[in-house]
């Protein structure tokens, strides 16, 4: 069956979250309901990564084995119309067909994130469900010191939830940047996976260093506690957008569906 | 009794528009109602501009009069507390204690109005009611070669709503810029006041200049027929935001309230 990997954007604001739940609408269900009404299949669609209820992303990717060989436009187009149809906030961004050997959550070999804050007095109006709103100021040069305690490969045990199901709390974040624009504060976080709630666990505590009420060695002792009670108050899924995922080059050719595994590390921020 | 002058972000999605009404919720009457819920008066506010429903502001100006000398951040906070109680898409940016001769709509000497195209072939999800969609390619160039043609002291009734109210279709329309940035296009507009629905019919005229239906002579000959039918569709109203407005320096100082009222002007964007 033709293997089509889709680019996703979806406003987190309605759903339970990217997986298919039994207490409420997911993303996935959505466009697995997408592709049954387009095309009668009922197909299970994997995402990139599992976002909660409540995160946005502009860059989701996700894979699905179709009975029919689409021109991957008019599958982009057709499964839009349907997803409008049915009045969801999921929009298709980008469709390829790719070797049955890619894998939208297990080659993907890079995954970014932004976390957005608005700093400011006034609640927000616009942007509300669009980010983080924090009233008090804060100082984005203290977050970004405090944030490069934490890059590299650590035991993240402190910034993982409690129902976090990876197997390891070992992970190696490449990135993790804050800068500002007026009220508008931007983390950036990059890594080949997250554990869950990593970077809303991260937002929280970088906050309190924005605050003044932990030093860059304050975060780092919280990383080193390897102590969920360590870390800072978890900050709301709304600020959190997942923005692309990466994979090798190549993986598109559908000639080359040999492609070696990567390492299987899952994904659940 | 003290007047105030505010400045107020809203989304414009959930209200019939920015004037009272009586067929639904405006941002007028959640206004009035959280200064109601907050003092206990029953004021009447007047606004920069009538914005329509749909459309946006991240700075309407408004005043009010109230009874007691509030300080104005204490004011803004109460009242952005009862407003998100009330559960109202709404925030006050900012409050200023001004002259009894200040009058938000009356003494404003420029208003700016932004409207927002996102062109890309997927629909909008993040962004949806907050853009107005256009699935073709616009030439933005061309768009704003178009709109330099309306720039300047002209009869807009080729541009203007059949239920404005407003007693002279001449204005003098300082700026239309058209900017891109990626699948982002901007229009801005600046004038001393605007006519009902003139903002939205140039941007649904500049698209077809955008789409190479229309040339700027035929935008120029649009102008010239003052006819309502040479107007392109007009967009829809989530594309528009109402930015800011100037009123001369010196107003806020509530020594000078023997300041000259200015040309009495409204304004029904």
């Amino acid at each position: 069956m033709p293997r089509f990997k889709m680019t996703v954007e979806y406003d987190g604001t309605p759903y339970v979250g990217w997986q298919r739940q039994e207490n409420g609408h997911s993303v996935q269900a959505a466009l697995e309901g997408g592709i049954l009404s387009l095309t009668g299949e009922k197909v299970s669609i994997r995402g990139a990564g599992r976002t909660d209820s409540g995160v946005h992303a502009l860059g989701q990717v996700i894979h699905a084995d179709l009975s029919r060989d689409w021109a991957p436009y008019k599958l982009r187009n057709a499964l839009n119309a349907h997803l409008m149809l049915a009045g969801e906030k999921v929009s298709v961004l980008d469709v390829e067909a790719v070797a049955s050997g890619f894998d939208a959550r297990f080659t993907a070999i890079r995954r970014h994130y932004l976390y957005r804050i608005i700093s400011r007095r006034s609640p927000l109006a616009i942007e509300a469900k669009r980010a983080w709103w924090v009233a008090k100021d804060l100082d984005h040069e203290a977050m970004h010191a405090a944030a490069q305690m934490l890059v590299g490969h650590h035991d993240f045990t402190t910034f993982r939830s409690a129902h976090c199901q990876a197997k390891s709390p070992v992970r190696t974040l490449d990135r993790l940047d804050v800068t500002r624009q007026a009220e508008f504060i931007e983390i950036r976080a990059s890594a080949q996976s997250f554990l869950h709630n990593q970077i809303r666990s991260f937002a929280g505590t970088l906050k309190l260093a924005g605050e003044g009420k932990m030093t860059p060695d304050d975060v780092r002792h919280a990383l080193e506690a390897r102590d969920r009670a360590a870390c800072g108050p978890v900050a709301p899924p709304e600020g959190l957008y997942f923005m692309q995922v990466d994979y090798r080059e190549g993986y598109a050719s559908i000639e080359r569906d040999t492609q070696e595994p990567l390492q299987e590390v899952g994904e659940d921020e």
